[in-house]
C-alpha cells in the first residue's frame, strides 16, 4: 500500500514503542528508516524494523536507554548510547559537534556502546544545514578480513562526508569500504548465479566466485582484487570508531541478522568542521563551485547524492510502497 | 657511493640553501627527504631534490618564506607555508596539532599556500610519539578524473594516518588513492608493455591499457573499474585539503615535473586525536593490541609501516646507495 512518509514513520515508531523503545527512541530511529527508504537505500530502511523489535524483545538493544554526553574534553566529546538503538545518540553526537565545531572551529564526537547506525550519512545532514562539513565513520559485525588475511575482522566500516553549497544540496557521499555490499552476494547466491572474482572469500579464507560459499565467508575490501588500499582505509576506521573512543571492535560485535547476540557496543565517530574558522564561509562556498563546474565539465559526471535527494523529494511527494505484510509483520505477537 | 643518512641529508640541505633556501626549509626538507629514502620511499625521496632545486631557481617556490600558523580559532588552525617548500610548514603544523590536542583533545590544523609534502605518513610520526592518533590529507597536481568523469580534476591524494602503540612501532598507513602509482605506467612505456585495464585513461578519456597513452591521459581512482568509491573519496580528500581550509585544488596547480609553471598553493590538512581523551590512553592501547592479535591470527597478515621501518633501521645501521652523477647534478650551474 502507498503510505506518506509521515505515516510510515508513525507506525514504525507504534510498533518500536510497544517493543519497549522509549519515545524519543522510537520516534528518532522510525524518521531515519523512513528517510532512508525514501532515498532508495532500503537495506537500511523498512526491512531493518523487524530486526530492531527483535533485538529491542531480545535485550540486544535496551529500549529505556538515554543517550547522553559522557565525555568532554574542549572539542572531542564522548556519546554515550547506553546499548539503544543508534538513532537518537547519533543524533545527539552530531548536533553537539555543531554547537562545538561552532565554538572551535572543529568537534570530534564518538559514540559508544552503540548498535547499526543505518545511513551513516543521513546523520550528518544537520551540519550541512548548519553550513558545516560533516564527516562520519561507523564499524558494524565482522565482514572484511584484514589485508592478506583470511577471516572477518573488520567491519564494511562505511565512510560518509557532506560538503554544504550555498544554493543548492550538499554533496553527500557515502560508502562502505567493500567492494559491493553483501546484499548482491545475497542476490546472486538466490538466482544461484556465480560471483565476480574480487567480491568474496569462502569460508576457508580463499577467492571464490561461488555466492553460496561466499556468504560463508568474508566480503572483501574495496579494490582487493588488485591493492591492501580498501583493506588499509578499513583498518583506519576500525581502529577510530573502537580503540580510539572505546567501542568493541566488529569482530566481537555478533551479526545485526541473529536473533541471540551480545550487544554489539560498536562505535561511530563524527568529525565536524566549520569553514568560517579556517577558508572562512565565503571563500569555502565560492570554492566549492568551482570544484563543482570543472567535475561537470564532463557530461557523465553525476554529483553524490543528486540521486538520493531527487528519490526522497519523489517519495515526499508521492509517499513510499509498503507491503501490507510487512506492516502486519510489525504488530506484536499476540 | 655509500652515504650515511646524516651525511646525505647535510649535501641536500647544502645543494637547497645554495639555491636559496633558508637554512630551517633546507634543513627539514632534506631530512625528509632521507627519511623517505631510508624507507624505500624514492619517489619522495632523492630523486625529488633536483626538482626542488629547480622550483627554488626558477620562482615556483620561493626560498626565503617563512612558515607561520596565520589563524586559529580553538581547535582549528591554519599554517602558511607562504609558497616556500611544504616540509616546514607539515612540521609546524604537527606540532601545533599535537599541542592543542593536548589541550583539546582534537585538532585540525590546514597548510595553504603548500606544494609537494612528501610521504604523508612521515609528518605524523611526532603524533604517534606522543601517543596520539593523527591522520594526514594531501592533494597533488590533477592527475585523475571524477567519477564518470574523462579529464583530470583530483591529484592523487594520499590518505595517511598513524595509530601509537605501547611497545612497538606505531601501525603506519600511507596511500594514494590512484590505482596505481604513475611510475608504475611510466616503467611499462619504458619498457614498452601494455598495463592492466583499470590502471588509466588515454588523453580522449577512453580506458586504455597503452602505456605510452596513459601517460598522456589521466591515472584512474582506486577500485574505478568496478566501483565509483575511489573517485569519491578522492572528492572528499580534494574538498578537504581546498575549499574547507583556502588551497588551490589539483586542478589548478602546475606539475610538479615541468620547469615552467605557476606556484601550486595546494593543501595539506592533518587531524590529530588523544586517546587520553576519549577511550582513554591505557584503554586505547590495551584495545589496539587486541584487534593486532585478532589481524594476525592470519598468518599472511602484515603490519602496515612494518616493512617501511625494517628499510628504515637497516639504512641507518648501514647508510643508502646514492649515486654519484645523483649528487653531481645538485652542484649549482657554474
Amino acid at each position: 500500500m502507498k503510505m506518506t512518509l509521515e505515516a510510515a514513520a508513525q507506525r514504525i515508531a507504534a510498533a518500536l514503542q510497544a517493543a519497549g523503545a522509549t519515545t524519543a527512541m522510537a520516534t528518532s530511529t522510525a524518521r531515519a528508516l523512513v528517510l532512508a527508504e525514501s532515498q532508495g537505500q532500503s537495506g537500511h530502511g523498512l526491512s531493518r524494523v523487524a530486526q530492531y523489535l527483535t533485538h529491542l524483545r531480545n535485550g540486544r538493544v535496551v529500549g529505556s536507554a538515554v543517550a547522553r554526553v559522557s565525555r568532554q574534553k574542549g572539542a572531542a566529546l564522548l556519546v554515550d548510547a547506553c546499548e539503544g538503538l543508534a538513532f537518537p545518540a547519533c543524533e545527539l553526537a552530531v548536533a553537539e559537534a555543531v554547537r562545538v565545531a561552532g565554538e572551535q572551529g572543529v568537534a570530534l564526537v564518538g559514540v559508544i556502546n552503540s548498535h547499526h547506525c543505518g545511513v551513516v550519512v543521513d546523520h550528518l545532514r544537520v551540519a550541512a544545514a548548519a553550513g558545516m562539513v560533516g564527516l562520519g565513520f561507523s564499524n558494524s559485525p565482522a565482514a572484511m578480513p584484514a589485508a592478506g588475511g583470511r577471516h572477518p575482522v573488520f567491519g564494511t566500516n562505511p565512510v560518509a562526508a557532506v560538503f554544504p553549497r550555498r544554493d543548492a544540496d550538499p554533496l553527500l557521499i557515502d560508502l562502505s569500504l567493500s567492494e559491493v555490499a553483501r546484499g548482491k552476494v545475497m542476490v546472486a547466491a538466490k538466482q544461484g548465479k556465480p560471483i565476480p572474482p574480487g567480491w568474496a572469500l569462502d569460508a576457508a579464507g580463499l577467492p571464490t566466485t561461488d555466492a553460496q560459499a561466499a556468504l560463508g565467508g568474508s566480503m572483501l575490501p574495496l579494490g582487493a582484487v588488485s591493492s591492501p588500499k580498501g583493506a588499509m582505509l578499513a583498518l583506519v576506521v576500525e581502529l577510530l570508531v573502537s580503540a580510539v573512543i572505546g567501542a568493541n571492535f566488529g569482530f566481537e560485535a555478533s551479526s545485526f541478522f541473529v536473533d541471540e547476540g551480545n550487544r554489539p557496543h560498536l562505535g561511530q565517530l563524527f568529525v565536524v568542521i566549520d569553514p568560517g574558522a579556517l577558508a572562512g564561509r565565503d571563500g569555502y562556498f565560492e570554492r566549492v563551485e568551482v570544484l563543482i563546474a570543472e567535475m561537470l565539465g564532463d557530461d557523465e559526471v553525476r554529483l553524490p547524492g543528486a540521486r538520493r535527494e531527487a528519490l526522497r523529494r519523489l517519495a515526499e511527494a508521492e509517499g513510499i510502497e509498503v507491503a501490507e505484510a510487512l506492516v502486519a509483520s510489525w504488530a506484536p505477537a499476540a
